[in-house]
């Protein structure tokens, strides 16, 4: 049970000077005060299990990041204009985790600042400023961004929608979607709008959290190439491992996007950022200019990202997400299904589960309550989608097998209520 | 002497990897191993003299910043949708170096991501679209960004330019200043765009580096709200201290902004930037919509942000610039004066020196001339400006009278050349 302290009591009341553009999570806000692997502490000293933090992706605090990040600190913190070893190091290992045709590596300091880059390099490839995106997608904040973000702020004339390709339709999912990406693509040339970019989260977090299967944007793929528009995956919420051992969600597509954008969990919280994309793209962007970034690449945020790297690969954290994915997602079947829920939805460490309404909640007031009900039986989540009623789920990836107990116990007692 | 070492030859051609729109500094680029302080070292141990980087402004690897970071990032790292207590200390006490009627903080990762915003807010509030900047300016590379910084790419359609104010001029300026934005903003008007904002780098850095003085900017203030914009003073440049005391160029020219931005300096090399404004802007933003930057404001940032302000003002850094930077310039004028300078600028610890032309040289070659011999001479700088032919120098704030000699020993010789 949450205590409300007079501590969390006088932090409220001197959050005015944020503003109010800010959102606190929670019925009671959270306030902790120490991190470790998949436990978060707050004053009391209570832990809980964090099933939504998608950021601190080898763990809260992991020692290796800690000790990277820590002693480069202490070493050197320049940027992109001196030489520096590290970073072409990094940019070659990561690298190793793509196809060989995604060859050029470009470091900012948010998924923010990557998809937003995306679109530079985009239209300056393709001369056109037209964007399809899906229908209540997210990309970030900055001012175009929010643009290709509905469910942020209401989209641009340049913007067009489409609904996501969800397996639960069964069969036909990649052909309407390809289908619905034309139809955007010929709506914005009537106009007068050349196309420029595809631009998709691969598992679709803000529209539910959608999983991908092979094929499954190959339509759609084909589509916006053959009117002129590149192809834009956007990693920041599936990439590096959450979807299991293939790493990426296009990989798990079997996807070829000429971009990809990738951040939150790269430097497990050091803010660090990558484009990668194919050769051609990035040499027709640099044609129209220079582009430097003060901290993105610096030796300190490179040195974090190669320790997460590391961990990923040493400790074969991805290839874990496979099983452990497997036995949750086979868990959340068994025990939750006959308790209001509408669809589980996942893959790897990412589920979403949709909550019915009941007779005297809606959904999304059901999801709600839920989320709040967990946090008192100590486990973190969250709920988003278009109507905020698909609990998110999003764990480190160094959650296991031994904390699905109390992850599921926790969902079934508040689905219960 | 610099030595192209096999080391750096190697790292050269593996640079291919992050794609041709970074640049590299030097005519023989620079390899850092390590920082300390003003000094940076190279693999043989040389130590040069940093004249050039603003970002590590209490001195590269400054102790208590590393200390710092370090112990929160093995504490916890989270973000500001939990409540955290060091977010609301540090807001409070950013807010005590500046006037009353800026108290409001937003954090975000860059002094781009915090323009972004800053222009986001300005729109909800004006409901116009139309910005003036200054001819050559630089505010960041974002997409909106990029096209408020004529420095970088060519301006859009809702983009007004206008000159500088320069004290050079002499009297009048402030007058011109005004007017010029008076009339780019009924320019825009006429052509059925709305205003929306006034944005300027309070040191006009890449225009050449031009010092404000009391009242430079009164004129242009009043016009811009006159025509319904609103005034944003961009101090990633200026701010924190480097002018002096007064701690940023718009309280230096007496002006009253209603929404400064900041970034390089703020966190000593961690990615971290501000937006403050008036409580009323970012009520009209909030009204419209929500905001969260993933790592903007997170622990680990504010702590090293936070050290940062205890060293700036536990060591009385903004008042000792007051009195080096009093001596640098009148040791520039002095050495410097008769060796083909066309000027010496500049306020506290930022300084441009415009170069001339020579019989065999134009303004800009001789300026990178002078850059790369002081690199041999042990001293880093950099050109900036129109023409790429002012000297930049602007080293961190512990640069005090004792390396005043080295500095301006290099520069004496580099220009003899």
């Amino acid at each position: 049970m949450t205590v409300v302290t007079d501590r969390t009591a006088s932090l409220l009341s001197r959050r005015a000077v944020l503003g109010s553009a800010y959102r606190l999570f929670y019925q009671q806000p959270f306030y902790p005060v120490r991190g470790e692997d998949v436990w978060l502490f707050d004053e009391q000293g209570q832990r809980f299990l964090d099933a939504y933090n998608n950021v601190p992706v080898v763990g809260h605090c992991n020692a290796r990041v800690v000790e990277a990040l820590s002693r480069q600190a202490a070493t050197l913190c320049t940027h992109t204009r001196y030489l520096h070893d590290a970073i072409l190091d990094y940019a070659d290992r990561l690298l190793t985790h793509f196809p060989a045709e995604l060859n050029r590596v470009m470091l900012t300091c948010t998924g923010s600042e990557a998809n937003d880059l995306a679109i530079r390099i985009a239209e300056a490839v393709t001369g056109g400023r037209g964007i399809v995106v899906t229908a209540n997608a997210y990309h970030g904040v900055t001012h175009i961004l929010a643009k290709l973000s509905p469910s942020l702020a209401p989209i641009d004339d340049f913007v067009r929608t489409v609904n996501p390709p969800s397996t639960e339709q069964g069969e036909g999912e990649a052909a309407r979607f390809g289908q619905e990406v034309a139809a955007a693509f010929a709506d914005l040339q009537e106009k007068g709008i050349k196309p420029c970019a595809l631009l998709f989260d691969t598992v679709f977090a803000s529209d539910g959290i959608l999983p991908p299967v092979a094929g499954l944007f190959d339509e759609a793929a084909k589509a916006a190439r053959a009117a002129g528009a590149v192809v834009i995956a956007d990693e920041v919420q599936a990439g590096f491992g959450r979807l299991g051992s293939e790493w990426w969600g296009f990989k798990t597509a079997a996807l070829s996007p000429d971009i990809v954008t990738m951040g939150k969990p790269m430097g497990n919280g050091y803010p660090i950022a990558a484009v990668v994309a194919k050769e051609d793209l990035i040499e027709h962007f640099a044609a129209k200019g220079r582009y430097f970034n003060t901290f993105g690449g610096n030796p300190v945020a490179v040195a974090a990202a190669n320790a997460v790297l590391e961990e990923l690969e040493s400790r074969q954290l991805p290839q874990q997400v496979d099983v452990v994915g497997t036995a949750l997602g086979q868990r959340f079947q068994d025990a939750l299904s006959g308790l209001g829920v509408k669809a589980i939805r996942g893959k790897g460490l990412y589920w979403g589960i949709e909550v019915a309404a009941d007779g005297k909640q809606s959904s999304t007031e059901r999801a709600v309550a839920v989320v709040n009900h967990a946090k008192q039986s100590g486990v973190l989540l969250s709920n988003s989608g278009p109507n905020a009623d698909v609990l998110k789920i999003r764990p480190p990836l160094t959650f296991n097998a031994e904390h699905i107990d109390l992850l599921v116990g926790a969902l079934e007692q508040a689905l219960q209520q």
